[in-house]
């Protein structure tokens, strides 16, 4: 592993690293913020999972999250959205391929090998943190937008135990059923929408729901919102009396100006998780 | 005027505009940040001016002001770094020409007749936004970071009784004795030292000084802190006594992780001016 770049920031170092991936064969570059109280030990960690285009550093930059993380005490990840540069394969399209990977496994070519953004998320980046930095990873939060939405919801309820709570901005809430998600699965999993189901929210909501508190908030003027379909997910957790709440937004879009509006909210909801 | 683009953020609107602007002779674009309050009326402004190689945008998405100036009821500027597009006199250098207006009217040429950031960022547009927005231009602050720490100061200096307060981010403090400022101040205002002493914060300082408080902070471990020569600005304050805070905050560099950090303390000093 090494340092790309460390800067102090709100009295911790936000710090952004490269290493080579086995989950993705290629050299992966993450960020991760760490508050002041990590130099004395062990921090819980909150996800953040970014969207569609997106790289380790726009949420980085722009969600403000530090500052209400350094208050709270909370290490931040910013994970890449896909494998990226030599020999990784790539669409001329936004929404597929680099920037895009949807945070599954791909099993279709010309993704697989290097698509495999589930096991990279859920299991070789978390090992590496928990090897190198002073992370608790027994007290893990996860959020994520857009895209990155979705797959906090999917890795939250797909690694029951894992996290304790689960927040998103403007998530992607019913991909198999959205020209954001039926393109994408049928690309990386194939035809068969069988192999869908543990990464559509809300088809994993119908069927088994997650185990903690939801808080999500999606803008009323989200130019992306049909693509998003909360209102799917929003039956699905009435149905399920899944503990959960869900906000509509008055007037706000689907940008980061939106995140960084209900960031400290959602750091807030998962400190008050973290340290239950 | 045009607008870009409007985005709902912290219960007002972040706005980006464009507009035909005749001291630089091309088009302009400009942020504007609106706190809720703006609907029942005119709100103070505080201006932002960018550093080396920024645009309208940087500060806009990385500096975090958005929040502390909802929260205060104080609308943000955000105005570009130089003159852009065809026709305007560029610089193989990142720190000359477009993108390094320097805050400035430029004299010698190929910078005139395009590079007059001075009159853009002092009358015209002011004009143009007393003229189309809910501002109070009698109540007004400027802050900046790096180069535009140094026009803030110049401004404020430059232009009695327009400022209540002043502050500033790393501001480049001493240009006419620093490798940033000589080679700008040489290539827009010519050779003669004579007209420089109105655009350099340690002289304007030593001469007349200003009629308002004064926030600077600079990281320790900033790398470019020999280029900024906050040592001499601090001596002139003190052989003054101008009243000013001026803080060396440990460990910092020159990003906008410095920035952000120290964001929420710098807009509320200036509401306390703009309020008091």
């Amino acid at each position: 592993m090494e340092t790309v770049s460390e800067n102090k920031c709100f009295g911790g170092v936000q710090g952004v690293y490269t290493h080579g991936s086995e989950a993705c064969g290629c050299p992966m570059t993450f960020g991760l913020f760490l508050p002041e109280e990590a130099r004395d030990g062990p921090v819980p960690v909150l996800w953040y999972l970014s969207g569609l285009t997106c790289t380790h550093e726009n949420a980085m930059v722009k969600a403000g999250a530090q500052q209400w993380a350094a208050e709270q005490g909370i290490a931040l990840v910013f994970p890449d959205t896909s494998p990226r540069g030599e020999g990784v394969a790539d669409d001329e399209a936004y929404d597929l391929g680099v920037g895009a990977g949807f945070y599954v496994n791909a099993t279709e070519k010309p993704w697989a090998p290097h698509y495999n953004m589930w096991d990279y998320v859920a299991e070789e980046l978390p090992r590496l943190l928990g090897n190198n930095f002073a992370l608790d990873m027994e007290r893990q939060a996860i959020t994520g937008h857009s895209m990155g939405g979705h797959g906090a919801l999917t890795l939250a309820m797909g690694l029951a135990g894992r996290f304790r709570a689960v927040s998103a901005f403007a998530p992607i809430a019913h991909p198999s059923a959205s020209d954001w998600g039926r393109k994408q699965l049928t690309a990386y999993l194939g035809a068969d929408e069988g192999t869908w189901r543990r990464h559509d929210a809300t088809l994993m909501m119908r069927e088994h729901g997650f185990d903690g508190p939801i808080l999500i908030d999606t803008g009323t003027d989200d130019q992306f919102i049909d693509l998003l379909r909360p209102e799917d997910f929003a039956q699905a957790v009435a149905e399920r009396r899944q503990p959960a709440t869900l906000r509509l937004q008055k007037g706000y879009d689907h940008s980061y100006f939106f995140v960084s509006s209900f960031m400290e909210e959602h750091v807030a909801y998962h400190a008050e998780a973290l340290y239950a």
